[in-house]
């Protein structure tokens, strides 16, 4: 059966990519698409921004429907402009990004038809996305890893208190490399932005780690203005 | 008389932000409207994208036909999607920014008579910009003034050999703030990616200052996985 699809011509999207982090790996989030094109594949939560909404308002919007989360911290990191990068016409997407706890949010489940459902997928093993996503996922993590380096982007990613085995098995996962235990520790406590807390981690059968909190304002005084100071 | 516009009904256009560096002055380029709206009003370089150019071709093609220049290293900032800031309907702006040297380039000139002339303007005194280009340039100052901390963009706007002096003059127009000379220079020469050069300064009338050259291999050697190293 031929698919007959409306041609968009000159149209603007917003997609999502939302990064977490569960059981030590980085993971995205996807749907899965029941509708043409590119029906039953997975995707990034994305559509078309409606002519009476601003751009940041789509995103929202289009997330909440497509997956049940709402008032994510997005952020945009980049519009994606090809010529052909939609199969319908001439569609622009604005992409944003966020980092969020895995857990703190209720189950994902999507209110429109147009997903069949939404899930967490490792970043590992990603099979090919839907329109151009495989390539604004990839731009997505690059950026994360980037910021990395000079933004506190991974407290957004874990519970508000952590041990320092978690934080390292974070920024594994995200830099997609092993870390030397001894200097990683030495490095993310020599900053002065880890708060050692009195409580100790619960219920596990070995020996109960440290737990920390990232302490924000801290953080601010260290790395504001570094050359301005 | 009543001016009568087309309504522009879902389309896309591009907004440049091209900084440049001279005499001590942090400047902008800017065009000088010849066409309605905002006819006679100083804006950004930009204009609407064709339906057969990827967004970033646009950037490129609109930043020539307005100002006379070419392949400048762009790059996108933010895309201002709000509904009503255009007003002759909906138009979604991607912005650029691209940080160069003064005096690299030819002298500036509009190819098409939609711009009367482009010319730098100090970015301080700035006046009110055409459409909502105050904002897109103020996002665009911010945006640079946090890079200053962990890029080495301020290399882009400065002479290939340069003083310590012209670089804290540098460091101090886009931050807005007289910095301490000791402490800023103790600070530069801290980091090891300033090469001293066997030169000095030519054609000055006092004591010739020594020149620098930005060492860009081994600042990636220094910044580039900080962490992971």
């Amino acid at each position: 059966m031929e698919i007959h699809l409306p041609h968009l011509d000159s149209v603007f999207s917003t997609d999502c990519v939302i990064f977490g982090f569960e059981a030590g790996e980085l993971k995205v989030l996807l749907i899965e698409r029941n509708e043409e094109p590119f029906k039953d594949w997975y995707a990034l939560p994305g559509n078309i921004v409606g002519p009476d909404e601003s751009v940041d308002a789509a995103a929202q919007r289009i997330l909440y429907e497509l997956t049940g989360l709402h008032d994510l911290p997005m952020r945009q990191f980049h519009t994606f402009g090809e010529v052909n990068r939609h199969p319908q016409g001439r569609v622009v997407t604005i992409a944003y990004f966020a980092l969020i706890r895995i857990g703190g949010q209720k189950d994902l489940m999507p209110i429109t038809q147009y997903a069949r459902k939404a899930f967490w997928h490792p970043v590992n093993d990603l099979p090919t996305l839907a329109f151009d996503h495989t390539e604004i996922f990839k731009r997505a993590f690059k950026k994360i890893r980037a910021k990395l380096n000079y933004e506190p982007i991974a407290f957004e990613l874990l519970p508000e208190k952590f041990t320092l085995t978690q934080l390292q098995s974070l920024y594994e996962a995200v830099l997609s490399k092993q870390l030397d235990k001894r200097n990683f520790r030495k490095k993310m406590l020599s900053y002065g932005f880890l708060k050692e807390l009195a409580e100790k981690q619960k219920g596990v059968s070995y020996r109960a780690a440290k737990l920390y909190k990232f302490d924000r304002r801290k953080y601010a005084k260290i790395f504001q203005n570094e050359i301005a100071s």
